[in-house]
C-alpha cells in the first residue's frame, strides 16, 4: 500500500495540467477558493473541519514510483508531465478559516495561491477532506448544542467507511463531542475513547448475571452495564443486585427512550442506586437528543447520524478559480456564469462583524487583483477569520496533528458563543447571519 | 502512519476481549453473523459490496508496536491482553455472500466462526466496510438500471472523504458503473478512469476558444468539451467551430437538463456534429437519470448521490452473535430480545429460490448447532448464496484485489438478471422477494 495521497485526485486535474504544461498556462499564478454556495439542509451555520487533516495529507501529496508508473502505464498524461510530477510538491500558499470556525454561504474557507500547475491538482483532495469533515462537524455541533451540559460520545464507526470513521470521530470532537469509541482516533488524534459492552457480551455467557459479574470484575463497579439484552426491568434489577448501589451506569439501546429512561430512573432510585447514570444510544440525532432534554438521561452515545452528517453527508463545498494572471502578468478576477452555479471572482478577505459580542454579519471584502486586503484591526467591531496555513509550501505545524485538534476544538467552542440565539434552533432556516460582499477598492 | 487496521475498532471490542480472557469465555467457539434487518430507504434489493476490500484489510488486522503502545499507555486493556494481541491474527473462518450478490432482510451476508477472542474484535471493521460499500453499490445498481445501455461514470470523489472515495468508486463499478474519475481507484483496483475538464480550465485561459483549442491539442478531437462556463449556446457553437464536426463530446453541468440536452442536440445536429455525444453531470441521481431516459443524452456522470448512497449512506448492517459453545462445549443458538432489534439465533445456510430463472424467495435454513447445512444441490430450483472466503485464517485470493473486483462485477450483472421486474422500479416498497426462514432440522 502506498502512503501517497497524490492519486486521490480526479483524472481531469492531471489532464488539465498536461494541457496547461503544453500551452504555457501552467505557470500562470492563480487564486483558487474553497467555499460553500449554501448551507446544506437549511442549516443555520456550518462548522469548518478537516483543515488539520488536509495539511497532513498535503505533506504526502507526492508522486512516488507507484503513482508515476500508473500514470505512465495508463497513459493518463504525457511522459513530459510524468517527469514534471516526479518532483512535484506544493510550493504555494494557503490562507484559510481556522479549523473549528463557523462558516456561511460564500465564506472563503480556503484560499489557495500558486501557479495553475501547483494549485489545480489539490482540488479533489481538498474538497474530499473539507466536505466530509465539515458535514460531520456541522451535524455534531447541532447535537452538542442540543445536549447542553450532558456528555456526548461518538459511536458511529460501524456506519462509516473505516478511514472516514476516524475522520468523523475527529470532526465530532472538534464540534463539541467529548469522546469517541474509535481507538484509531484515540491513537492518531489524541481523542478520549470510551465504550461499554455489546449485546454479544451478554449472549456469550450462560446467564446475564455471569456477564455482568465478569464485566465488573474486569472494569470495576463504575462501568456501564448494557441492560436491554433480554428484559430491561429484569436487567436493571440484576445490574444493581450484582454491582450494588454504587454501579456507575446502565446503557439502554432500544425502546421508546423518554418512556424507558423515566422508568429506569425510577427503578434505579427505588433500588437505592441514585447515583447510577443512564446512557442512551439508540438511533439518536439532534432532534432525538433535544426531545430527551427533560428526561432523566445522563449521557448520549450517537452513531449513524453524526458520522453521516445527520441527513447531509457532504457539505457541498466547491473549489473555484477566482483570480489569475493574464498573458501579460496582470491580475484578472474570473468567475463562471453557469446557471445556478455562478461564482464570485476575486481574492477575498473575511471578517465576522460583531455587535456586543454577537455575530451580525459575515463580511467578505473582494480584491480584484493584488490589492492588499484589510487587516483585522482595520475593520472596527470585526474579527478576522483567515489565518496563514501554508506559506510558500511550509505548513503551519500548530494547525496539524493532535495540537491542531486541541486548538480547533477550543476555537470552535469559543466562537460558537458569538452565535445569535436564533442560530441555535434546529429547524430549517436561512443562515443565521447574512454574508455581505464588498469591493475592497470602495472602502 | 501505521498500515495496521487493528485499531479501526470500537473500544468495547477490546474491553470485552479483556474481560473474556479473564473469565475464560474468550476460548468459546462462536458464530457471528453480519446481516441487515431491513433494506434502508424502502429499497427493493440490496447489493453486497466491500467483501474483497474487507479481506485485504483483514490481512493488516495485526497489532504492531504503535497499536500495542497506545493500548498500553491509554490503559484500554490489561497488560495480559496486550500480550495476547501481540500475536493476534484471525485464524477462524468466514463464509459469505459473494461480492456483487443481492441481499434481502435477514440474508446471512457474512458468517464469522472462531473463538470469541478471534471473532468479536472484527465487528467494527467488518461493519464499516460492508455498510459503506454496500450502501454505495445499492444506490449505484439503481442508477445503472435507470441508465440502461447508456454509460455511467462515477465522479463523486470530492463529495466523499478521500479514502471512502476510492472505496465508493470500486463499489459503483461492481454495481454497473463503467468508469470513475478517481485515479487511485484506477491504480489500486484496476477500474477504468475517465475525465473531461473543469470550469477552471476555461477560466484559466484568456478566452473560451483558447481553452478549447488547447484541450483538443492535448487530448485530441475525440475529447469532451465543457460548454457551460459562460453561455451554453455560444459554447456549443465555439466547440464545433474549433474541433470540427468530429468533436467527441460536450459536457453540460448546469441548467434544466432535459430542456438543455434537447436544445444542445438540435444545435449539434444543425451544425453537422451528429456524432458528437452529450454527457450530463449536474446533480444526477437515479430519479434524474430515469427522467432523462427520453432525452438525447449519451452518457451520465454521477457525483454526490452515488458516493453518499443516494440518501442512505449506510446500509445499516449489524454483526450479531448467533451461536456459541456453552461451558460444556455444546452449541447454543443465541439471540437478543431488545425491542425492535431482535435477532434470529443459529448458524444459517442461504439459497435463492428461482422459478423459471426469476428469484421468488430468499430461503434461509437455520441450524441450531453443528448440524450440516444443506448443499446447493439439495434444495431444488435454488442457488446457493454462500462461499468460503476465509478458511482457518487463509483468505481466498480470488475474492481479493483486482481479480475480486472483476469477479464481483460479473457476478452482480449476472444475478441482477434474476430479479423480478417489480424489483427494478425506483419507488419505495417492500423487498422484491420475501425472506423465509426454516429450521434445517425440519426438512
Amino acid at each position: 500500500m502506498s502512503a501517497s495521497t497524490a492519486l486521490m485526485t480526479d483524472r481531469y486535474e492531471l489532464t488539465m495540467l498536461d494541457a496547461a504544461l503544453r500551452d504555457g498556462t501552467a505557470s500562470r499564478h492563480c487564486v483558487f477558493e474553497l467555499f460553500a454556495r449554501r448551507l446544506s439542509g437549511g442549516r443555520r451555520f456550518g462548522v469548518v473541519a478537516g483543515t488539520g487533516r488536509l495539511l497532513g495529507l498535503l505533506r504526502d501529496f507526492r508522486f512516488g514510483d507507484e503513482e508515476l508508473r500508473f500514470l505512465r502505464d495508463a497513459q493518463v498524461v504525457s511522459p513530459e508531465t510524468v517527469r514534471h510530477l516526479e518532483s512535484y510538491r506544493f510550493t504555494g500558499s494557503i490562507t484559510g478559516y481556522r479549523e473549528g470556525e463557523l462558516y456561511f454561504p460564500g465564506s472563503p474557507i480556503l484560499t489557495v495561491e500558486g501557479t495553475f500547475a501547483d494549485a489545480v491538482i489539490l482540488e479533489t483532495l481538498a474538497l474530499s477532506v473539507m466536505n466530509h469533515d465539515s458535514a460531520v462537524a456541522t451535524a455534531a455541533a447541532r447535537m452538542s448544542i442540543a445536549a447542553g451540559d450532558r456528555p456526548l460520545a461518538e459511536m458511529g464507526s460501524r456506519r462509516a467507511a473505516e478511514a472516514s470513521a476516524v475522520a468523523a470521530a475527529r470532526a465530532a470532537y472538534i464540534a463539541g463531542f467529548g469522546a469517541t469509541s474509535n481507538l484509531e482516533a484515540g491513537r492518531r488524534w489524541g481523542i478520549p475513547t470510551m465504550g461499554t459492552a455489546a449485546h454479544a457480551w451478554t449472549l456469550l455467557h450462560d446467564t446475564e448475571e455471569e456477564a455482568f459479574r465478569s464485566q465488573i470484575a474486569s472494569l470495576g463497579v463504575d462501568t456501564t452495564l448494557l441492560v436491554d439484552t433480554y428484559d430491561i426491568r429484569r436487567g436493571v434489577e440484576l445490574a444493581v443486585q450484582v454491582a450494588g448501589t454504587g454501579l456507575g451506569g446502565v446503557r439502554i439501546d432500544s425502546g421508546d427512550l423518554p418512556l424507558v429512561a423515566a422508568e429506569v430512573r425510577a427503578q434505579l432510585d427505588a433500588l437505592g442506586a441514585t447515583g447510577t447514570r443512564i446512557t442512551v444510544t439508540s438511533d439518536l440525532d439532534e432532534y432525538a437528543i433535544a426531545a430527551l432534554a427533560a428526561s432523566p438521561v445522563d449521557a448520549y452515545g450517537v452513531g449513524t447520524s453524526v458520522v453521516t452528517g445527520s441527513g447531509y453527508p457532504t457539505a457541498g463545498m466547491v473549489y473555484k478559480l477566482v483570480a489569475r494572471q493574464d498573458a501579460g502578468g496582470g491580475w484578472v478576477a474570473v468567475s463562471k456564469k453557469a446557471e445556478g452555479k455562478g461564482s464570485q471572482g476575486g481574492r477575498k478577505g473575511a471578517f465576522r462583524r460583531l455587535d456586543g459580542g454577537v455575530a451580525v454579519e459575515e463580511h467578505v471584502e473582494i480584491a480584484d487583483g493584488f490589492e492588499t486586503l484589510p487587516a483585522a484591526a482595520d475593520v472596527a467591531g470585526s474579527r478576522a477569520l483567515q489565518a496563514v496555513l501554508v506559506e510558500h509550501g511550509d505548513i503551519d505545524p500548530a494547525a496539524e496533528g493532535t495540537q491542531g485538534v486541541v486548538a480547533a476544538r477550543a476555537h470552535h467552542l469559543a466562537v460558537r458563543e458569538e452565535l445569535p440565539v436564533r442560530a441555535l434552533a434546529l429547524s430549517k432556516s436561512d443562515p443565521a447571519i447574512p454574508t455581505v460582499f464588498s469591493d475592497a477598492g470602495d472602502r
